[in-house]
């Protein structure tokens, strides 16, 4: 039974790129995941409803069929994986994981369709949150993810100031504005629609300011805004960047590791491709890593400094 | 007296984070100012104001009197920030200190409105700048504000060079448009609220050229204009990130000499900590900086360069 | 034939910068393709279509021969280049490549609508991808497109995330507003045109969320768009700012090389000099890397550290 | 004479920060100019124009006296420029050079009112153009100018793909729209409008596609755009801080030098404080580099490795 579970649990795991198996149900799970969202977006449009009603239902059947197998599947095998094997209670540690909870949001609305007495509309719309299934096979995605929790405090305080910001432009445009437009700037919260729009430079354009007053705040909260708005999304990609130039330094590591006695054998060339696809480099920036390596390391054998390639002198 | 001003300074210091009472007092007001700001919000939607006027007042009047007791505790205990101490005149320092202004302004509304006779409706208003008195509690936005001192002059030349596209853009589409849409482009003034919401990229659409002179012309606002509006932020989230890395390189000096002895003992542990809080860091940051230092360490006894891992040869 | 076909191939190279034969056919290329796209542009203007038909179906005339004659010549000759010289079918291998299927389609369309009957304004239209021939002469171009294949990964991660948000947004969209609003948001592909709108902070604003529940949500999404929309180009620019760092150090590398001797010849020079317009960087930046070399040299030689300036002591 | 002329030269120089005279010269020139600019605003508010008639002509009047001086004082002393003294025709390269240029496009237009017989407005506005006089005195100003230089071919680059996207969606949007919306996609030119308030997420909304296909693609522009229209000022914030970093280790070099003696005197001082506003750097960040050098200089003294601050063992 155990060892069942831990060869459906490497199939399962989408890590494991060398194994046929893995990868097919990986795709496979993938493409079902894309039509199933396609078919909900689809089943909105109700000239395709009408027509089409009987696949749309046979896809969501298929669709929470197998997605039921496969959480129950994943909460079978969890107890094999490292981060939650060691855990005082695994399964349930398991079940209150994004991923899992996720999981489970892809399912619930069909059963839940069964149960309770709900907006349809609603339950069908909510399984759209399938999409997020996704994350699961996107090694660049989960980078983001990791970067996005490094810089989160600089990443708050971007949007501490926003709120702040989106409070005293709605408040500034209400004083100037609500005399002449009650309609759109009758009070502050009417007013946050239009602070919104113009901080986020979306700038729809149902609701602006005509007053002078409210046209010079409204300039000024514009000029401000772009400044602060696009802030947090500088310090992310910043960040990202950063991250980038650390998983590469981190690739550089485990070359100079493989290079000490001057040769990487085919072991040690599929151990680095591993860790090269793990840390989601391109084949070319690896290249150029190993290639800075391999200059240095035959400059320091000629007697020269690895950092600047001019001869080591000792007087 | 001096030793019970010594106390409630250490109690209302929101950087005392490890005594429960300050932790306590910091969530009380933080709580209060978010309650307030709310309360003033709504006060605005006439439904909600006749419905809930008492409520609101309550709200009020317990602010208020919150406020101004703190108001007067910080008051009487800034002799002991070291930032005031020292100064020839320590409470008139403190008085003109941005974070004390805006204490000021947090209070000041509820009591102009029983003097002066003013329009209350903007005296309300003016309560929402107490949004400002939470500034005193984010350590990320005080390391935002620092950048941004830091970078003055760069942000400043994009300012100015933001006002000086402004002043060319409403020049120009004054030209092109003012004989065919003299109710929006009749004069500079008018014609820079376009001018401000292309160069913002916000893009209202509420006045818009409609002469193909005046769309041309204005096309080329819009492209010049996404280079340098976004400069600001631009350079904003670069110096943020450089003051990141910087901040990291702090910690790591720090655990350098914590390590010197070869090992971390608890009070080090603790001082590290602090320190890491302190800079804003994330625990996985802070980890890894140490883990680098470690290898270093093991790698410089080993006789090995700390810069590329490599024996240092001396012939 | 073969000395012929390789005097054609090297006048038909945009490296070949020093041969002025060579620099006068990629100049008269350029004009006329962008004559060409100017002339296809104003042929969509009927007045002008109408009183200039007979120099607009020169220049096509005129261009479709030239191009012809470029498309043939440069398959003849593609057997000289190195790219595609040693493979099995280079001249296959040369058809397929991306530059040969733009020159390709920019002559197209003229026979096709000899030979098919379709729609000719599509056909014209098609015409403007001449446009694309641009790509090859521009030296910094072909850099982007190499850091847009470097952070690929990164990219299409801001990508995925921006498709999942669409989706959302889309979905939320659509139960907050169908009801109120069935022409605008009757189902989720039709919810789509505003979530792009927002996401993307272009705000068309013809189609906006009209209820309060609409509207929080909108700005909700308007705010998390902004950090994610600016994400693939805050990385694309952060990985191009990486990428001429990493040219500098290239041309740096050189230099060192160069300088080996103590002296830079006038081949040396020349060759510098090549290598910096290969690598688009400006004189400028060339000078001061160089200027910075001179200087570590004259340190190392006078016995200082060449990264501190400080005399190397050895105790 | 060549005295005079030499200490005309140095009060003009808005360089020269030390002298009273010329910082004096420097802020009336530039609050002269802030009126003009000013003045010249409003006057094109006919309200303003009737009431103000002679108190603007009268601040025209001056200002084109005054700055008519300037130019012919500068023009007198320019060949005490060391940027122009020593070419073979030094006045006229100096009338050439772009600051020069602007100081005669700032009178050109009140004199040729008297000769040319031209629309009074159009003359009128372009003395406007007077508000770049104020980039004189900017140095952050001029080190953003460097910075665009510089990355010119990663900039235009970025210019050059806006441009062919711009053809692209004008030609699509058209291809969709033109049959259904004839009066604003009813040729590319006038497609183009749309496509540039698209991919500059301007968004004004007057145009917008209203067909599925229309919208679908106009979607995909819209995905497109954001990441390249950001392109450039991205580029171009990167290299403002790039450049920041450089100017910052400008200084620590001279700092360096300073300290080879051990101590920095009084000259010495002064000599760097003229430095640090020369670079435009804060006094914060210039004592943060001399910090960290003089933690450098005792290290080595110590016998330890400046750049990890561990003992430099020789074994």
């Amino acid at each position: 039974m155990s060892a069942l579970r831990k060869a459906v649990y490497k199939k399962l795991d989408p890590d494991e790129k060398n194994d046929r198996v893995s990868r097919a149900i990986d795709l496979f799970l993938i493409v079902l995941i894309a039509v199933n969202v396609l078919a909900v977006i689809l089943e909105t449009v109700a000239a395709i409803e009408a027509r089409y009603r009987d696949i749309l239902w046979l896809i969501e059947a298929v669709s929470v069929a197998v997605f039921s197998v496969e959480y129950a599947a994943r909460l079978w095998v969890c107890v094999e994986d490292p981060r939650f094997r060691d855990q005082s209670r695994p399964r349930l540690s398991y079940m209150l994981s994004p991923m899992a909870l996720i999981d489970l949001l892809a399912i619930l609305p069909f059963y839940l369709g069964f149960i309770v007495q709900m907006d349809l509309r609603f339950l069908r719309v909510l399984r759209l949150l399938r999409v997020l299934k996704l994350t699961r096979y996107s090694s660049a995605m989960s980078m983001l993810l990791e970067v996005f929790r490094e810089e989160a405090s600089a990443f708050f305080a971007g949007f501490f100031i926003l709120i702040v910001l989106l409070v005293l432009a709605a408040s500034g445009a209400y004083l100037a504005e609500h005399q002449v437009q009650p309609d759109k700037f009758g009070s502050i919260p009417a007013a946050m629609w239009w602070a919104m729009a113009t901080l986020t430079t979306v700038g729809y354009g149902d609701v602006t300011p005509v007053t002078p007053a409210g046209q010079l705040f409204g300039s000024l909260v514009a000029v401000v805004g772009i400044g602060m708005a696009a802030l947090p999304a500088g310090i992310l990609a910043s960040g990202m960047a950063d991250r980038l130039r650390r998983t590469r330094a981190e690739l550089a590591e485990e070359l100079r590791e493989a290079l000490e006695d001057g040769v990487i054998d085919a072991a040690e060339e599929q151990e680095l491709e591993d860790l090269r696809r793990d840390l989601g480099l391109s084949k070319r920036v690896a290249t150029e890593i190993r290639d800075k390596l391999l200059r240095d390391r035959e400059a320091t054998e000629a007697g020269l400094c690895p950092h600047c390639g001019k001869p080591v002198r000792h007087r």
